[in-house]
């Protein structure tokens, strides 16, 4: 085993756990952000991407019902009002559906998930299953590529808007809620893991447990790669299957 | 199998499992709210049932986490708001704790549950693991105790200011918000339940949800009777215990 490490550390072996494997370095984002995909191509992704955002309230639900911290329960309950929204038609979910329906996909067809790739939706699964049965420092630590998303959301929207004509503002308004929200997540979950691994078991936890997130979102790409950049080979059932 | 029967005849089965087995019927809430306890007996009850006030974000968070419908997550959210609080200091959790304090008891130890009875430990983690581990459906049902809540807080409220020197309006502020929130709960998860429950298995199984839950509140006070009602058994390491 590895020797305990300082706060300082940690963060700084966590932060290169985002270094090497977050998911900006996918090839499918570089086709994405760069303009290298056809309308067809951002459906699939946007799509598919679905199924991670309508499942990250459940996730988020699943580690509020491991704790007994009661101010950490009410700190991460602001995920879901984030995500489900104050009201009614709010929320991040509701602003993923104004991006799906802007690029002219049915509404009821993404929320009903049934084109959803079989790759996309295990690893999304496994994510979950993850959250609600190990430690609830790596159910909190795995929350932390939240450090990496301003990064990704700025090239996202900026590469977007450049380069497709048929990508609004308005479309991408999810993103532009995330740039507050997500720094916001990754400060009190650092903190939080900081505090809390303070053995070199918990520290090395903490790492896998984003290693594994890194994980879960990269193979999401590599489905979508492989599914529906040329040549795609979409498996039976999933969107753009032609039978 | 019995019959389908239509919501009307299925609400009316609800409530006449509350009207059976509804633990205003215990004898330990005759002797509580009469006044026939000493203040060391009301310190036992108050400080076991911090564990069912404690344990209940985490039985909602759990059933949030079952559920795809964000509209339902969105209004059983506020349950969480209500005991966890809209901020630090508040929140049903925090009112329960004024009331175990006013009572004279250490609110460490209160909150550490070192003094809780196994069986009322017990029943509480069997409603947890009911929440989780059943269906939606009955995961909503076992929640309809809310429906008699609002005769017996009224009742307790009344006996316990009537009938005890050491209890002041203060004391009960817990109370005094249930007596707003648990009716609008219970219309909610009562009208869920009626257009949820289609079939007669269904049905049937919201009934015996209803009558676990009516069982485990029961099991509470129990324990609660057996360990401290004259001549009173404590088990080892529970409050009052004399070695």
């Amino acid at each position: 085993m590895t020797a305990l490490m300082s706060a300082a550390e940690l963060e700084q072996a966590l932060r290169a756990v985002g270094a090497e494997r977050y998911h900006n370095r996918h090839p499918f984002h570089g086709l994405l952000h760069g303009g290298k995909l056809d309308r067809r191509q951002v459906q699939a992704w946007a799509l598919n991407r679905y199924y991670y955002q309508c499942r990250i309230p459940q996730k988020d639900a699943a580690l509020m019902a491991r704790t007994e911290d009661r101010e950490l329960r009410r700190v991460w309950r602001q995920r879901l009002v984030d995500h489900d929204g104050a009201g009614p038609g709010e929320g991040g979910i509701e602003r993923w559906l104004r991006l799906t329906t802007d690029l002219g996909l049915d509404r009821n067809y993404v929320i009903s998930t049934a084109g959803v790739l079989p790759g996309v939706r295990y690893a999304v699964d496994a994510y979950i299953a993850f959250v609600r049965d190990r430690t609830l420092l790596e159910a909190v630590a795995s929350s932390l590529t939240e450090i990496f998303s301003p990064a990704i959301i700025s090239e996202r929207v900026a590469g977007m808007l450049a380069n497709y004509d048929f990508i609004t503002r308005e479309t991408l308004a999810y993103f532009n809620a995330r740039l507050d929200q997500a720094p916001r997540d990754a400060d009190f979950a650092l903190d939080y893991v900081r505090r809390h691994a303070r053995t070199p078991e918990q520290q090395h936890a903490a790492i896998a447990a984003l290693t594994f997130k890194c994980d879960l979102l990269w193979a999401q790409l590599d489905a979508l790669h492989h599914a529906y950049v040329t040549p795609g080979q979409v498996p039976p059932g999933a969107f753009g299957w032609s039978g």
